[in-house]
């Protein structure tokens, strides 16, 4: 602990802080005043800088009393917090799909963790024309052995509702998501926004039909009050930074307890998007792989974990029945999830168009028509699928009407 | 705070303690050497006396480090601590239907609330023959004001999560409901008793039905993952006191966020466990009469708070769509409240007569094996309820059911 009250560090106050972590210190190699600070921040939130020295680099995260492109939005300090206290969470439970925790500061809200810096934020590399297949199936395991490893089918619950404890108090970034992930784009909202006109009729329509707003309302709810796992929270392909062989998922701030389906559906609407943004059909296929390798992967690890008989998981959710029962139950909650998967999917896709935090991935469409369309291709998507949920069974019935609807657009 | 290191009172350490609060010393009157301390204590966990003077009285509960009626059995101290918080979030909320707090010390773990001794518990009342079919609705008040109060329906969600954090601490009684009433009947466990050998085949069927199980094993992953509103937690007849115009809900040391129905059913499991105990067909109409009029009750005050349109909650799941869609959504909800509580009801039943903690309802029946009779059944009636649970859409068809089988049993 430094004992130092709150400022934001410059380079200089990085180096000098660093100095006082011998640890950390020894990973860059050298003296301090030979280390470089980057700036790397391109999220919303945090500053974010790369320390490098002649022996290696960390990345250095500082939560900012506001929000960093807004200074007008005031946020609490705590999110690297709980960016700090999930990684401790998770990391046991993950291995080497996320990074290691270096060092955090309660006073100063600062995080140290592994850089990355021979990865790529995935989005990007997606928009750059990546075909990595290994990354979808690689999220697809984190986020199983995450969630299994955080729920009541592996703890005790006194474990499960003391982590509940820890990360119920993650109210200001619990707040943003269900604001502008869950409530704005269904509202008259000056958050919001779209510039293409072609999108607005596609919108009117979301907000008055009663199936996509009972839907949506249904998520909400669900969001809020099914915390089966600690969710990543935010796990959109901003989060993920990757090679070809290497996948690590970052900047877990928004941790939470809810649905596991959360964090699934975020990252199949992400992929959703990249999918209308690509320029013809033989480029998306890839993508349609990739949704299904992830659903694959995670259902596959998943049940593996759960019925690893040599080692019965110790949860207080072992079952009581037996055999073909017990399949069922199984069945019932993984059909559950993909559910909520598929939902929370179309409802990213949605917020990422019409609310207040687009993405990038439309911008590699130089005409600006072609890229209206395509976004209003996206757009419809997740409105249909919002308002006929009830009809998307599988995986592939979700993959087979993208396909359909990806080919009509073209 | 009295800063003294906890230890057990008896009747002096009350006085003493009591004579140094002047807002419950003016209540009780006169000088502390008058005060009659009475010790009350009938339940399993805690001491409990009333304390009088020649103004009033004020009862007083303290915990013990360890279950009362079995010192081996260690327990933390912290119950009353929140036994004391359920008072403060419901008090509010459901106006004279519990007992004021007078006063909570957090070091001697000592709760005084006001005095009761005009109120005789509702089990006892019934099984002396009381028939006060003003009880039952005001139950169903009770639970409609107090979870609707403590819900995303009528509270922001920061409020929420702020009060899961406080219950979720209660571990220690908890465990106690998952293991007594949600795990130990439904397997071979020392903890599990009955002297009937007619009950025994029953036991074996449910401990053999694939549906059954799987019912059982929903509700317990209900109970852990629904946290809808603050329960009471322990809602049967014994915690309840009343006359036949005044009704007061006691012992709230089990609170934690759960699913609605979990306090419905235990309530409406006590009150058949109370019918299959009457002697004939007529005396048990009055117990179908009171479960009809709880769930009456308890829907319409819950569906009132919800549509206060003058002054609509301010909860964070206020509703997106409205109109008929509004109403589905309300609909859906309800019914998954009336599963619950069915569901739950019939788990109750079966701990009461085969697990740890039998309830005295049937003790009025003279004759051993017309007692044995009316236990089976009770157990059968709700085993059938579990095996058959989805066939259950209203009330009534529970209402009838039980009706068929008391019936059938006499
Ligand atoms: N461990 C790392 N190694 C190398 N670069 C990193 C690392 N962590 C983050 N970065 C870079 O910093 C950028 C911002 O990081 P991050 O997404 O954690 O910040 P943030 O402000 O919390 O973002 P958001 O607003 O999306 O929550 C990343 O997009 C990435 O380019
Ligand atoms: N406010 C009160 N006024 C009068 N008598 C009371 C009051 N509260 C409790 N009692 C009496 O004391 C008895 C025990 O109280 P209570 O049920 O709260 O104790 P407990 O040890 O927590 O029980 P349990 O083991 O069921 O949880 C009650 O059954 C009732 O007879």
């Amino acid at each position: 602990m430094t004992q130092t009250p709150y400022h934001t560090l410059d380079a200089n106050g990085i180096r000098d802080l660093i100095a006082g972590l011998p640890d950390v210190a020894t990973r860059l190699g050298g003296a301090s005043a030979q280390w470089q600070v980057r700036e790397v921040s391109d999220g919303n939130l945090n500053n974010v800088f790369l320390v490098g020295g002649p022996a290696g680099e960390v990345c250095l995260k500082q939560s900012l009393p506001h929000v960093r492109v807004d200074p007008s939005w005031k946020m609490p300090l705590d999110r690297t917090f709980f960016e700090a206290a999930w990684l401790r969470a998770v990391l046991p439970l993950v291995g080497g799909l996320t990074t290691e925790c270096l060092f955090f500061d309660r006073d100063l809200y600062v995080l140290i963790v592994e850089s990355l810096s021979g990865h790529t934020v995935l989005r990007t590399a997606l928009m750059q024309g990546a075909d990595w297949p290994g990354v979808a199936p690689r999220i697809g395991t984190f986020i199983a052995r995450a969630a299994f490893g955080t729920s009541l089918l592996a703890r005790p619950f006194e474990e499960v509702f003391t982590t509940r404890r820890t990360f119920a108090a993650n109210l200001a970034l619990t707040r943003i998501t269900l604001d502008l992930v869950l409530d704005d784009p269904y509202r008259d909202h000056p958050r919001n926004h779209w510039h293409d006109p072609v999108l607005t009729p596609i919108v009117l329509d979301i907000r008055s039909s009663a199936a996509t707003l009972l839907a949506v309302e249904n998520l909400r709810r669900r969001f809020l009050s099914q915390p089966q796992a600690l969710l990543h929270g935010d796990l959109h392909t901003g989060s993920i930074m990757s090679t070809p062989d290497d996948t690590r998922v970052i900047d877990g701030e928004f941790a939470v307890y809810g649905p596991i389906g959360f964090d699934c559906g975020m990252f199949v609407g992400n992929l959703v998007l990249h999918y209308f943004a690509m320029p013809d059909h033989a480029a998306r296929k890839a993508t349609l792989r990739d949704i299904g390798a992830f659903w694959n992967s995670f259902h596959e690890q998943f049940m593996g974990l759960w019925n690893a008989n040599e080692a019965p998981p110790p949860g207080t959710l072992r079952p009581l029945a037996y055999g073909p029962a017990a399949h069922v139950a199984q069945q019932t909650f993984m059909e559950e999830i993909l559910g909520d998967t598929i939902g929370f999917a179309a409802i990213e896709i949605i917020r990422r168009i019409i609310g207040y935090a687009h993405t990038a991935d439309f911008d590699i469409i130089a005409d600006r028509q072609q890229r209206a369309a395509c976004r209003a291709g996206a757009l419809a998507f997740a409105y249909h699928v919002l308002d006929h949920l009830n009809e998307f069974h599988t995986i592939n019935d979700f993959l087979y009407f993208l396909d359909e609807q990806g080919q009509a657009g073209l």
